[in-house]
Formats: structure tokens, C-alpha cells, sequence
């Protein structure tokens, strides 16, 4: 065991190996991801960090599954850092809550609580700890960031904000909109005074969206047939603000119903991933006259700015304005399931993986 | 014959009944539309305003065919006063150049030379003249209002700049370039300091837009078949701003090409206006991992920030900084064939139809 230079390390734990369970991507995927294609292995890991590296030695508490992660499951030439390929035979890695157990890093000490990349095992080496944020705030739960305190609300409040710059009394429609980010636009944009109308694949999520997070209609898409006349009979005269998180289908019966200035946040397009070739979108001609905006985002890039939805969304947290529902699935070996239920839908809300309680 | 009150009309020319020729709109068309739905007639009308009226009487000098002018061909429920759909029975109706004739409008007199909206007919009641600029630079070629300092300069400005944002080394790709905007959008973009690459569909145009616009680069879309390995020959770093004139599968290629924070701006889709199902748009999710913006525009919006373009623009005709490429025909006998000529790409150039020389 080498010893680095003085902090508060506890040696008596840092230095032993112990076993660590993974889950490890198998190969790339075409289709609905499987179970199958992710398996469980348990591997052997130093809880220390190596002398002389700045690398963070992690226990992992909570893993986020977020639709993304999909992209990640085939192979494509990557020449953005933060948008790579799973490498078969090694663990999934995605988002998480994690304890710091050892630290090479002068910005973090054994005991911090962090959130950001990490990988799906119960322990991690993180060697770019630059990209962990440090937990401040603990009376909010932990989970919490992997979702409204984390990459999801991140999406949510800078989507509404930056791109769709929502003025009071203006109509919003949020697909996918009981999921980890859906949820929150819907909220947000409640608070900021709008007319918002979401959907959602079951009845219990529809009820969540009108009894639990207060948008003013929602309706289960899959019992409507015809989503441009759905949207005329919620949206009469028209949708100023899309969350785009669906793509395909619903975008064409989107861009149908869209007022003229009205703009469209795009974070990602789920009933497209699984498919071998995309759904062709017809009404796109529908921009240029009705002037429409459409941007694509990627959270990542607002990262630098997470402060800002600390300020907004801590004091609504802690006066019960916001509500926040997640789907916990207990156990790293739970975790395969719970990747592959978002693209059926499986999920009630946020999906966490829950590796370890502290 | 009425004489209103005081001004400088001749009452000489201006109580006259004329001959007046004109285009008249047969009725709603699908598919491409052909010379035969529009008809030529000979009415009459007095060459002067009405008694109490603002409305000003011009002689149509040049009419401009723009490709958006298909869209009004088809019926549709207009809430926009600046798109309705033309009326069958009636005069097709658009952009052109015109003299005073008579005016009930303080802001105009016999004699000035303007341009706006106007009837595809030799003579026109103006009754919205608030719509007209007038022409104060004569030195430039009348018919240029139609183009270079008319809607498409507007077009191709105020796209280029609000919308795309061009900075200097960026990569500039244009579709249908020879055009009366996108010759301008990619002029533009070389005075900017940006890499431009334009398509076209023949020799002939292709030529026009190396040795004559400019552009560092051209080729003929109707010679490529797979436009995407021809943008990856041409941007093999990728498309950082795509002036959308064409849609379909030349946007889906393009989409495949663009470079990260890339830049779309769409004024029109022309490949799409005479299909009955426009075609599916199948690579909308690289707009997310790109954050790629999309956004949709109708020139109308900037025409109160005409003078802009007269500042930019005037200085480099002078100079002989800008060239302006127009398929002017002769007489408006030619009108029908001008404006069905667009959708096969007759034209080289801006198509402008001469009716009268002053």
C-alpha cells in the first residue's frame, strides 16, 4: 500500500481490495436493447487511487438511466468526449451519486458526496474528477441528483429557458412528459405561468401529470390515433413551445399544430433509437411559414452553469412546489432491467438505480 | 370622371380607361403547376384612384416569380395577411416593380417609382400602399428591386446574418445557389470571409456561381447520387452554416454534415411544393447531438429593416463588389411560363418578367 502525501485518508479502508460487482456491456445493439446485452461480473478493486494521480476513488449510491444511454449502445466514430461509445467487455458508464473513498484530487476528500460520469459497478476509479460536482445540499435526497438535480433538470430548466424562452399565459406541449425531464419542463413551465398539456403511454402516468405535477391536460398517447387532431382538441389555437423529447411521428403531428414564432427544444427523440431507420418527418415545410425554431441541445454544454438551477429550484423544492417521482429499482443486478424498461416505457418517472445506501 | 383634391396628377392620362392585360389564376393546383392554370385576359381599367381613397394606381414595369409564389396555388385557411392563397378567377398576385400613375396617398405621387406588392396585370389598384417602398436609387437597374435589393436581397441578408451568423472560415454550403438568393447568400457569405460551396442543376449554372459569384466551390446536384459522400467531398470538416432553399433529401444529407452548434436558416423547401407527401425527413436526431439550430423565416417579417440592406448592399453594387445574375422575359404574355419554369429549374437566375420599360 503507498501512502501519498498528507490528507484526511482513513488507511484502514483505502487500501484493501475488495470485490465489485459491474455490469458490463456486451456488444453494440441494433434494435430494442436487452437485458442480454449487459451482463453482471464481480471484479476485485484497490480502494485506493493511485500515488501520484488525481484521480477519485468512488463507492457508487445511485445510477441514473436516461434515454441517451442508447446512443451509447452502438458503435460511431466520436470526436466529442462527452458523447462516446460503450466499449464491449466494460462496464455501462453513465451518470450517478457516489461517496468519495479515496481522493488524489485537491477539490475532493473521502466523504464528499459528488454526482457526475461514472461507471455502473459499486466502485469506480474516476480519473477526470473534474467533471464530478460536489453535493452541498443533503436535506434534499440523494437520488434527487440524478434527476431534478442533476443532468435531467439541468436539460429541463436551461431546454425551457435559453431555447423556448416561455412568456406567461403561452402554450406548452411536453411529450414524454412523466419521464425524468418531461416531468420538470412541465413543472417549470407551470411556474412561469403557462397553459401546459403533456402526455405519457399508461393512465397511471396521466393521472401523475395532472394530480401530482399540476400541467393543466394530459393524455395517453397511445389511446389516441390521431395525434394532429389530439393536439387541435388540447391546443386550439395552436403550441407556442414544444419539449421535444419523442421525435418521429409525434414532431410531424407537432409541427402541424405549432403558432407561427413558435419554438421546439429537441434533447432527444426516444421512439427513434430503436429503430433501423429513422421515421421520416413530412411536415417540416411548416418551419418556413409558421417561422419556427428548432434547436437541438445537449445538457453537457450547461453544465458550467448548474449554480443557476440550484438557485431556481432549491427554495421550490423546500416550499413543496416542485415534485419530483422516481422509479427505484433496488440492486446493481436490477440495473440491466431498468435501462432496457425505458424504452418500453416500464418507468413511472425518473429511473435510479440504487447501488448502496451510504 | 372625379377630380379629387390638389396634387400633381395628370388629369390628362389619369381618368383614362385602359387596356389592361392580365394573369389570371385558374384554380387550385396539385402536382407541378403548368402555364394552363393561369390564363391571360384583357379588362379595362381607369387610370385613376377612387375618389377618397389612399390607394395608388401603378403600371406594372417588372413582375417578379419567386418560388414561394407555389404555395399560394393550393387552398388553404390563411391567418396571415402576408400569405393568403391566390383566387381563382382573379389575378395571380406578388412581388414587382411599378410606376405612379394616380395616388390617394400622401406618401406617394405620380411619377415615383416603387416596389411591393403588386397584381400580375399591366396596371394595378394598390389598395394597401403602405406596403410599397419607394425606389430612391435609380442608378441601379429598376428591375434589381425584384431581386438583389427586393425580397430575395432581404431573404439572403437577413438569413444569412440574424439567423446563421456567419463567421469569418466558416464552411457555407447553398443549395439551389444560382438562384435570386442563394447567388446572393453565397456573394455574402465571401464578403464575410467564409468557405462557400453552392449546388445547381447544370453546367451552366455551376459555372455561374465559381466564375461569376465567387463561391470557392460548386457542383451539380443532378450529377451526384449520393449527396452525402459529395458533402463529405466538399466539407470533409463539415457544414457550419446551410442555407435552406430545397429540403427533403438534400436537407437529410446535409443534416448528416453539419458540423457541432451548426446553422440552418430555411426560407423555403422547393424540392417539396409539388409533391403531393413531402418527402420524410429521416436524420432529425443529429440536430440534438450536434445542438444544431433550425429556424424558419419569411422575408416579410424584416421588411421593416429594409434600409439595412440598402446600407450593406449599395456600396458593393457600386463597386462592382456584388453581381446579380436575372432570366428577365419579355412581356406578360410570358408570365405563366416564367413562374412554371422555377419547378424545373428553367430559369438562370433571378426570374423577373418585363411588362413595360417605363
Amino acid at each position: 500500500m503507498k501512502v501519498s502525501a498528507g490528507d484526511s485518508r482513513d488507511m484502514a479502508a483505502e487500501g484493501e481490495a475488495v470485490s465489485n460487482k459491474q455490469v458490463i456491456f456486451k456488444n453494440y445493439v441494433t434494435g430494442f436493447p436487452k437485458e442480454s446485452d449487459m451482463y453482471l461480473t464481480t471484479s476485485s478493486i484497490n480502494l485506493q487511487v493511485p500515488e501520484g494521480s488525481d484521480a477519485v476513488l468512488v463507492k457508487n449510491l445511485f445510477l441514473s438511466c436516461d434515454p441517451y444511454m442508447r446512443g451509447r449502445m452502438k458503435n460511431f466514430p466520436s470526436d466529442d468526449p462527452q458523447f462516446s461509445p460503450f466499449h464491449p467487455g466494460s462496464p455501462v458508464f453513465g451518470l450517478g451519486v457516489a461517496k468519495v473513498v479515496d481522493s488524489g484530487h485537491p477539490k475532493f476528500k473521502k466523504g464528499d458526496l459528488v454526482w457526475g460520469p461514472t461507471k455502473w459497478e459499486e466502485y469506480t476509479l474516476v480519473s477526470s474528477p473534474d467533471h464530478l460536482f460536489k453535493i452541498h445540499h443533503t436535506d434534499i435526497p440523494l437520488s434527487y441528483y440524478t434527476g431534478l438535480l442533476g443532468m435531467p433538470g439541468i436539460t429541463a430548466y436551461f431546454g425551457l429557458n435559453d431555447i423556448c424562452t416561455p412568456k406567461k399565459g403561452e402554450r406548452v406541449y411536453v411529450s414524454a412528459a412523466s419521464g425524468a425531464v418531461g416531468q420538470l419542463v412541465g413543472q417549470f413551465a407551470k411556474l412561469m405561468g403557462c397553459y401546459v398539456v403533456g402526455s405519457a403511454g399508461s393512465k397511471e402516468k396521466v393521472d401523475l401529470l395532472k394530480d401530482k405535477f399540476g400541467f393543466d391536460e394530459a393524455f395517453n398517447y397511445k389511446e389516441e390515433h390521431d395525434w394532429d387532431a389530439t393536439l387541435k382538441r388540447y391546443f386550439p389555437e395552436g403550441i407556442d413551445i414544444y419539449f421535444e423529447n419523442v421525435g418521429g411521428k409525434m414532431l410531424d403531428a407537432v409541427l402541424l399544430n405549432m403558432r407561427v414564432h413558435g419554438r421546439i427544444a429537441a434533447c432527444g427523440m426516444i421512439s427513434q433509437y430503436n429503430l433501423q431507420q429513422p421515421e421520416g418527418v413530412h411536415n417540416l415545410m411548416t418551419i418556413v411559414y409558421k417561422r419556427i425554431l428548432i434547436k437541438g441541445f445537449v445538457s453537457f454544454d450547461y453544465f458550467g452553469q448548474y449554480s443557476k438551477i440550484l438557485d431556481y429550484v432549491l427554495p421550490y423544492i423546500r416550499e413543496g412546489k416542485i415534485s419530483y417521482v422516481e422509479d427505484i429499482a433496488d440492486g446493481i443486478e436490477s440495473a440491466p432491467a431498468a435501462l432496457v424498461g425505458l424504452f418500453s416505457g416500464r418507468n413511472v418517472g425518473k429511473q435510479v438505480v440504487a447501488v448502496a445506501h451510504d
